[in-house]
């Protein structure tokens, strides 16, 4: 009936092909997480360097498969920077889970949409379950609403609007930010040292401008001072903001520090503000008993930001925002209006996630948290977190001990920063200012080039002002020994460069 | 060294183990494409079914992984809806590539966080050169900036800030919409009938309000009547709005409609107004030549939406955009100002992506489009974009010569919409408007009862106030032998609910 005579063909390959790239695929899988302790963590090449190995034209044709995967191994692996390493101490980035990976595989072989329930009716019940999974790890309400998120800024992003939508005196759903007939400013607060990036990025991304970012003074141990807290809130409100949120940081990123969450709560509520708690990097933690009292007030907040491909090691990217009432994400983002009904689905049965986040089409990313957390089972995690804790606070024991370090902060969760400061050195300098710049500068330098020797990838932050060494353990596979191992190069390298 | 004597152990698998598994989930994912044609498309269960098969306690201790692979087969299939389905005819999905597939695995088992070059060298160029690609695959000047989002909405987002941030009178990012001193409301603009629900979606995340949405009226051919634009546009301006972008089809959501793109970007050029072109369902067809003139004036947009998880059959999730000058989404997105400074990293070698996005963290998208590129090459992708065209072509053929159908337009790109109203049945009705009335409602109910029936997806959209039915032809795996049995199916269901 097709008057073109041309045969139809799809992009499909004969089975038997497929099965054997995909047995390859595998195989290099294996290879890899079976090297991976002994791979360089970071390649040292340059930008430049590796810009060129992948300079191509764009193909005519169309390439033997077996062929893509040769460059896999020649090209892509040796410029790859290995956050599964037991030493990559960089970003707060999980290490990956072996079952985890075959989960993205399978989730992209059938391929649902998780927008909606009609086109993908298993992944939104797994998420659905997932994500009340999620709540009982952190001992939040499980009838919460929530869902998965392409990571921790989106998270934050879905919260910060939803509070807003809550919120504010008018429907901004209308207006925006546009309401010209209404002259308050909303404003959001943090604490000054330890409130996270993503959250002036969600702030930014909402347009509500940087200066609406209100930072909020932090105590001698990094969390937020309450006191001065209200004092701000109050102070703002008497001037016509309307501060809509409070962000409570659950494991901050430097150090690992928790808000006082029940203060927080409670100031919260007796203004009607939102509170969240970003937990990204630590919400967690509240699994394991030792820390729970830690946690106390986490289970007032409105909403929580946490992030599987964080501290729950699943690959990129998942992260995770909880809303205590479902009903309250929708207000802040279906878009089921009459006139919009055309484009959509006319069938509204089940549960469509586009009706509670910021994506429309979303992939089936609950996948590898529902297996992930299958395979290893609570226990499993708590083990693993526990053991990452262990290796912090080894970390610290060996700092304190000896007389090169300076440690910043008590160790917590799987953050620790300390800065490398010879006592020698300290004693040879009379101006502490000149000293402290000095240190600056080594400690950025010593971070520099533990990178390129590719023994471990370790990040510098800046705090009160100065330079220090940052390590994130957020790996299942690293020990005491990979600690051990990076402090000795951090040394080496230290006296080089003192030396030079 | 370490004080507690628990070994430590990771959430590895045994190599072999690992092996094992692997193997068993691509003989899994083989055994699914082979049967995906057979497959009803749809599982015909209700939400409350399909949520009971998956509750589930969280599991304390950890279970076998090769039993949560036989729930994949005895649970999670049974519930899916079959995305890569030759006859899955919804929402505008791609069909899904076998070495996409694979991509997803083997970029989770390296896990680079693609926000920065450090953590992602080699993932970050595949990712710079992939983008060109998809520039030159259109024919849009190919030093481009660009990048992967999660899909179309976030896209079609960045690229409304990329605009706001660079067309605003004042620096929109200390102050976002919240400048009491600024009078003027920023608007945005699209046609009436076509404009895309995300770009709502888009305009709502950013606290621009829906209210800022202008729709601008089409013409019969439903593309934008570029008189209209002109007038609402000076008009709006005339009354203090601030028209900050405009926003052209390029492949509608219902009948393919391309924009008149040349006298769109010369409005926006007279007048400093941002040109977005929103091609996330048919950007792609820039690459067939017989299409080709239908493009003209892609390639004067100031930015490009276009998904490849859309019509590059590409699995979820990957939208992509991508902005004439790279400096422009820098501007718009960049948070390196040196109060921040501290909590990034201190070495800004190569490019990193989180100055470029709304994300901060980022998988390694542009995998899965590399590897697809490369297998199939332009020529093939040409080749399959040209068969789904053949298949709309087929099928409005068959429309016009069956007395029971109804076309609505001249068939395009890769959607088409008409509806079933037997002429027997229109002949028999005097009065128009409850005719239509019952026509929507047959027209929906036909959808739903295929759904149900598993033969094929299909969904209804409302156009020009009447309910239609909607096909998208977005799998590779479409031939002509699938529209004769959903067309044959549509009148078996339309024949029985007449009579009934």
């Amino acid at each position: 009936m097709d008057t073109n005579p041309e045969p139809f063909e799809s992009l499909d390959l004969d089975p038997e092909e497929f099965r054997k790239l995909g047995y390859r695929s595998v195989d290099m899988i294996t290879d890899y997480y079976a090297s991976i302790r002994e791979l360089p963590v970071f390649p040292n090449s340059t930008s430049v360097e590796v810009e060129e190995v992948f300079r191509e034209n764009l193909p005519e044709t169309g390439q033997d498969p077996q062929h893509i995967l040769d460059e896999w191994q020649s090209k892509v692996l040796p410029y790859t920077t290995h956050l599964g390493s037991p030493r990559y101490f960089g970003f707060v980035n999980g290490s990956g889970t072996m079952i985890g990976t075959l989960a993205e595989a399978l989730a992209a072989s059938v391929n649902m949409n998780t927008g909606g329930w009609k086109p993908a009716p298993a992944a939104t019940e797994i998420e659905r379950q997932t994500i009340a999974w999620m709540a009982e790890l952190i001992h939040y309400p499980t009838d919460c609403g929530g869902l998965f998120t392409s990571g921790g800024t989106m998270a934050n992003f879905t919260a910060l609007q939803t509070a807003l939508r809550n919120i504010a005196p008018y429907d901004t759903t209308v207006k925006g930010l546009q309401n010209k007939a209404f002259s308050g400013r909303f404003t959001v607060y943090m604490s000054d040292h330890e409130g996270h990036i993503s959250i002036v990025r969600a702030a930014d991304l909402l347009n509500l401008g940087r200066e609406s970012i209100r930072l909020v003074k932090s105590r001698e141990d990094f969390t937020m001072d309450t006191q001065d807290l209200e004092q701000k809130l109050d102070e703002d409100i008497a001037q016509g903001d309307v501060p809509f949120c409070v962000v409570g940081q659950v494991g901050s990123i430097n150090v690992g520090a928790i808000d006082p969450l029940v203060e927080i709560a409670e100031i919260c509520r007796q203004r009607g503000i939102w509170f969240h708690a970003d937990g990204a990097c630590g919400a967690v933690g509240a699994m394991l008993p030792e820390k729970r009292p830690q946690y106390q007030g986490l289970e007032l907040a409105d909403s929580v930001t946490l992030d599987p491909h964080k501290w729950l090691y699943i690959p990129y990217e998942c992260g995770c925002v909880l809303v205590r009432y479902p009903e309250k994400l929708r207000r802040a983002f279906s878009l089921t209006a009459p006139y919009l009904r055309g484009t959509l689905p006319s069938d509204y049965t089940g549960l469509w996630y586009l009706d509670y986040g910021p994506q429309m089409s979303r992939g089936f990313r609950a996948l590898k948290v529902w297996m992930s957390l299958k395979h290893y089972g609570a226990e499993g995690y708590r083990n693993l977190l526990s053991q990452n804790i262990r290796c912090v606070e080894y970390l610290d024991a060996c700092v304190r001990r000896d007389k090169d370090f300076e440690p910043l902060h008590k160790p917590n969760l799987l953050m620790y920063c300390f800065r490398y400061a010879p006592r020698d050195l300290r004693q040879r300098w009379d101006d502490p200012e000149t000293l402290n710049d000095y240190l600056d500068q080594l400690n950025q330098q010593i971070a520099d080039e533990i990178q390129r020797s590719g023994v471990a990838f370790i990040m510098t932050s800046r705090i009160r002002g100065r330079v220090i060494i940052r390590l994130s353990v957020c790996s299942h596979r690293t020990t005491p020994e990979d600690i051990d191992i990076v402090l000795a190069k951090l040394k080496e390298i230290g006296e080089k460069l003192i030396r030079m």
